[in-house]
């Protein structure tokens, strides 16, 4: 005799990757707020954070033998485990960053460890707008289903304050908005994967 | 006692716009094609033809006590019903046309016809991969859900010849194409559902 | 005898472009300031509204044997007569306003009337940076000029109050901010003249 | 007593950019070709290539005191000597490369050394389209005044053959075509400046 039909819990894993390289960047504070939120106040995502420093500035010439430098090898890993991506970026004279830009890049080649995937855009810092436009027309190519609503756009350096010393995310408005965004990225994730 | 579960055929009802208002739009052909093709060969997917010549041009000042036009209050009724969208429209100077761009701001009046629907984009000459960023940038806002695969753009002047002297697409390789595309949009569609 | 070369005072003619329909835009009050601002302060710049209110929705079959309607073919004319153009839009559903696409193709009909020209952009709604981009892009094709800096946002409906009742520009720091473009858009003319 | 007032010849300097970091990349080859015919073909103008493949990524830490790492510093230094700019670029999924990004960015750092001057974009490697708006849209906040007309773009992989073994332009009409953007650019740097 059969038992009943059990539905295990889905846990929707999550790649967040931040554009700037700064230490103290507050991009890099969103995506530890992310992980705090996710783990704290929602059921079934995880959020980890993907470090793409070490990657070499993209030059088609380092692929030998269809392998990649051991950083890209390793970084393409980390993608190709998750289900979705956050991209935490600055906004660079109207566009993406140059670190962010060299990441989608070498995970683009083939095969293409985005294709797929839903996907979220966060800016810490006025003018993300631009760039937020510039990743989704390149998330067309790469397959990448974003979200559309919310955008989430933060301007930093306006009262009151969002952040503290250590750079982590205080103000509780911000945090409530990043978990909608959150929130929308596990649904959407759900209803791709036919899950909802 | 209950019967056996019935799971009913799902139809998924997609309206199809053509951005050019020319009476031999190559455009229209594809639209033609496109309600051929799902009737023929794809199980579950309806398209119909929306026309959208007689709609004013948009001012806000012809919004009276929330209700619209005649012409605009049956166009968003016809949007609201379906669950998909094809654009199938020329690039007039790198980005849309003013009758395409007419319908879509219609349509985002409150309250939004378009929000949750999943859409495709079609262009059968040269030149659209300009206006298709620009509509999917445009499908951020409307709520859109874009398939990013296949991308269809089509060199209607281009031998060999795409379109007989009726207008209508005669070529099979484009028909192909055009069948992927109606695919890929019958599944996202049904993906964003939950009835995959 | 010869006498002195006397240079003649140049003076630029600016075709000033609305891009809503609206009675009380605040796009069309921001033209009436720019008019005002460039008799009262600036030598040598003739700003001078042109209505599209009445151009029919572009339709290729309305070009009959090379002509265009009698709207078109009177509003091709001004466009001709000016040295430069503003575009005072708002922003719809993140690109710009059917209105404004519509006279922008209408011009481009053979032979293009903006060819040349140098331009602006002024948005009086939040949001406005969206479409300029579009506006932009758009140029490229048309072979617009548009001056880079300074780019001119406002945020009409964030204190303090920018438009009276009338719906005319009465924050004065907005209308340096004006003026500034304004002053920018004649330098540029005047260097792509030659005439620096 | 003065003489007679002597207009010399003026020189248009232009800093030469590749997108790519392979070695045998066509876009290099489009720009040695650009040197080329600007020494046989056209007066007063001179082509440098600029290697941008020592730049490290971008970071805002690495500036200390004011100060940018040497390579960067030797980089800005010849980008401020240049009147004008090429840029010849593969587009990698719908957008800009990494490499120019960064030479971009570090470009910007204040102060700006792209500020003001003219500029023309190159593509040998068809999709160059989609990369090109953006980068136009970079140049709005860098100050790049972009020739409109023409726009170049090569599909080094369709016959008749393009490049030779050594990655050297060898097409007859591609060679033209080059020299028809630096005709444009050439006359649009000196209208800017007033020497037309």
């Amino acid at each position: 005799m059969a038992g009943p039909v059990v539905e295990l819990p889905v846990t929707i894993k999550v790649a967040a990757i931040c554009g700037s390289l700064r230490k103290a960047s507050y991009n890099r504070g969103l995506i530890r707020a992310a992980i705090e939120t996710s783990k704290e106040e929602i059921d079934g995502m995880e959020v980890e954070y993907i470090e793409i420093s070490s990657l070499p500035m993209i030059n088609p010439d380092l692929e030998v033998d269809g392998t990649y430098p051991p950083e890209v090898e390793d970084f393409r890993r980390k993608i190709l485990r998750a289900d979705s991506c956050i991209f935490a970026s600055p906004d660079y004279n109207y566009s993406i960053t140059p670190p962010l830009k060299n990441a989608l890049d070498w995970g683009s080649r083939p095969s293409n460890v985005w294709s797929g995937k839903t996907a979220a855009a966060l800016s810490a810092v006025g003018g993300g707008r631009r760039a937020q436009y510039h990743l989704r027309q390149i998330g067309v190519f790469l397959d990448l289903h974003f979200i559309n609503k919310p955008e989430f756009y933060l301007n930093a350096h306006r009262p009151p304050r969002k952040f503290n010393d250590d750079g982590d995310l205080v103000d509780s408005e911000t945090k409530y908005k990043l978990k909608e965004v959150l929130v929308s990225l596990h649904t959407f994730t759900l209803r791709l994967r036919g899950n909802c």
